[in-house]
């Protein structure tokens, strides 16, 4: 088109927003419109610290007994890992343990570490797991100066989605696992409709953003969502190493 | 239909399911099939403890200096708050004050007392907010055993989503807010694409998960989106209250 | 920094890479290993055209009778619009009508047309609404070369999203709306953890893409999400105005 | 606790909620409060049917010309593909063809056909791809009647997401795809913070509903996302089969 059509469709477009503009109308509202009572938002007592139990929390873990896990072999029998210096550590080879409770969306508030002594390289070092709803790994693994795959280090969704940035303590030093989470949601056909989603905040540090989880976590192949029950155990993984756990809380959102 | 109508088709899709069971080839794959080198995770060093700045943290207020922030009235002139023992409180009547540096996506840690004279009710105690891109409201308020419309108390996205939870400490005490904040996207007409969101962690609680701002914070009306620059500064409110504030960092994410 | 030191690290990160590079182990893998054969996809079959309903659909409006309505006065007696040659044609002041059937999570393809006897501005011009849930209204209006504010105008979102272009059609030609809707979801507290979700086509045209609702449509004030049933009917708005509907089916999803 | 001190917890339960009631204010708004008239709607002209290209769309394809696409070899050489009464065919070994211009977000309608001489199974029947940003696969296959693997078949998100039901029609018969794409976001890092996401209506049926996309499609192996530009060239496969598009047209978000 020619410059000056141009230049009357641009006044034309001035024209245009200046009269829609003139017809917002400038209402002088009371600021109470904008305020509502309800819902009542329910009152909480949070922990002295960030890290500890908030009143409305479920303890699973405070380092007196191993009365919240049972073995993830039977689902019934007890914990078989050990329990000293109000510290919870693996025993190899016993298997993994389960949470008595069960629970969908939920806070989870985990600790960590990993063994002092160094053995082995990359997945050979402090390997353990958190498997949310018994499917669902947030991966915990020795991931201090120590290099692996991407989707497989601390605070990765294991196999799936890395951490956006590495915040690992070192070896014998407490990690802290802050997660949000969001239970899948499935249809009457069995077709995932919503899929599972998490927040993972590693030491302080925001590494997972309310990230979409692909499926249950695979170690062959890829996540393939099934359906399955609203609330199920969390898991923690028997994978040989001596990774110890404390301080664990969750709370029902 | 008819009962053994009912049977028949019962059957037929054991059957058909059967079927396409059977069709799931059991592939045995070499596990480093799923396993990524790439993209490389950026390390960092998280703070010794979770309310610490981690190393590739914008420290924005560390108790020694106000120069992070300035006057909000005009962006350039010094904040005119006031800096004692390593605290900076609202003093009433200067203005709000904003951070030199803009921001965007980000995780923004931030600490506030409410004074411990307590002084009126509802929103006349300890008002203050956090304004994320000088537009969004996270609510500063003492909400502890104090009663406010929901959407307006502590945590709150302020005159829109109120906080899961109550999460407040007493009067005095410091509060933490954890803020993960994602900006909003535009597109060329100068609609809005993607809104902003947020999750905001009060005192180690979820308050606000992943929740969906639904426009610039308004005293007065209804939120109504305008495109903006992708990073702003963050603003800090002058609600005319003693509200004291502390340990302020952000990453950009 | 010196500019020597800085090619040096550029070297070091170059090196660091090259090495994560090179850990990437190439596999060959079967294809198979990425193919699921569950769940089963369930077959349907779509219209021959796509605004007819395919096999999946309830049929809640095809021209031959009111009987998927009732009045939304009692949500019992017959709905007292009109039917003439297939066309249902709202009757001022009978109220509102909505459907027999509850639905949640849905899709929805509705065509409705504005009167061709133009009256009024804006509002007063062909109005009516789809209350989704009887509480989230898609906005019906004739908005053809008519000014109203934006987030009123055909296919907003009423009184919150706009919609992202205007697609109308003359009055008296048929518009279609095809909808795509999840349903809010509320915690046990009564917090809505979920807002609704809504996608909307106008003609073919996207204008609403995967909005968020803020919450139920309030004609005055700001909207205010309050827990409410899984499934809910779908209604229909008596406006005053003598706006016509056809072609009315729903999927659940 | 006893019977008797929980009646009188629900007691004070009802009161407080009954209080808390009693504080919303009954404010008269004028509705005018809620009217926003920015931003301006965007007038455009749909199509006189859903599937014909609406006033804003960028005709890729309509039937005269291959001129809207080049090979994918070499990404300028002319499209080597059939141009016959007005359909384009895919010719079998000549390689995938691509869209001239490039797109991020994006509405695209485009219809296709299988061929009517049936030969093979599964994947072997009628099969090609739409890439949008010439890496993610909404999948185009003969799956009428035919059974292959879920996340394989027409309207999958190819080697990720099953559609949720089978909306196919007959080899022969044409098929529609209208596809809103929304494209990934990276960070500094080359993380992806914001997946790619996806809502396919096939023949007029939601089969996939704002589905996060995984990462690139990949024949063998798991998709893993590498940070790319904001808009690409669109694809279309040729995968050896007969398999014909017709009107084709994009809009740009």
């Amino acid at each position: 088109m020619n410059k000056s059509l141009k230049l009357s469709l641009a006044c034309l477009a001035f024209l245009t927003v200046g009269q829609a503009f003139s017809q917002q109308k400038d209402i002088k509202l009371p600021p109470e419109a904008t305020e509502f009572w309800e819902p009542v938002v329910r009152q909480i007592t949070p922990g002295e610290q960030n890290h500890m139990a908030p009143s409305d929390a479920i303890v699973i873990f405070d380092g007196t007994s191993l009365d919240g896990f049972v073995s993830a072999k039977d689902g019934s029998s007890p914990a078989p890992w050990k329990l000293e210096n109000g510290v919870m550590t693996v025993t190899p080879r016993t298997g993994d343990v389960q949470t008595k409770e069960k629970f969908g969306d939920m806070q989870l508030h985990i600790e960590w570490s990993a063994p002092t002594e160094i053995k082995g390289e990359g997945q050979g070092r402090g390997n353990s797991g958190i498997f949310l709803m018994s499917h669902y790994e947030v991966q915990v693994l020795d991931s201090y100066e120590s290099r692996t795959y991407s989707n497989g280090q601390a605070a990765s969704i294991y196999k799936q989605t890395p951490p956006l940035v590495n915040a690992m303590k070192k070896p014998g030093e407490w990690n802290t696992y802050d997660i949000y989470f969001t239970a899948p949601r499935f249809n009457a056909d069995g077709m995932v409709v919503a899929p599972a989603r998490v927040t993972v905040v590693h030491n302080g540090v925001l590494v997972q953003n309310n990230v979409e989880i692909k499926g249950p976590t695979e170690y062959i192949g890829i996540p393939n969502y099934k359906a399955h029950d609203n609330a199920l155990p969390i898991k923690l993984q028997d994978h040989g190493d001596l990774v110890k756990f404390r301080n664990i809380w969750v709370r029902k959102l």
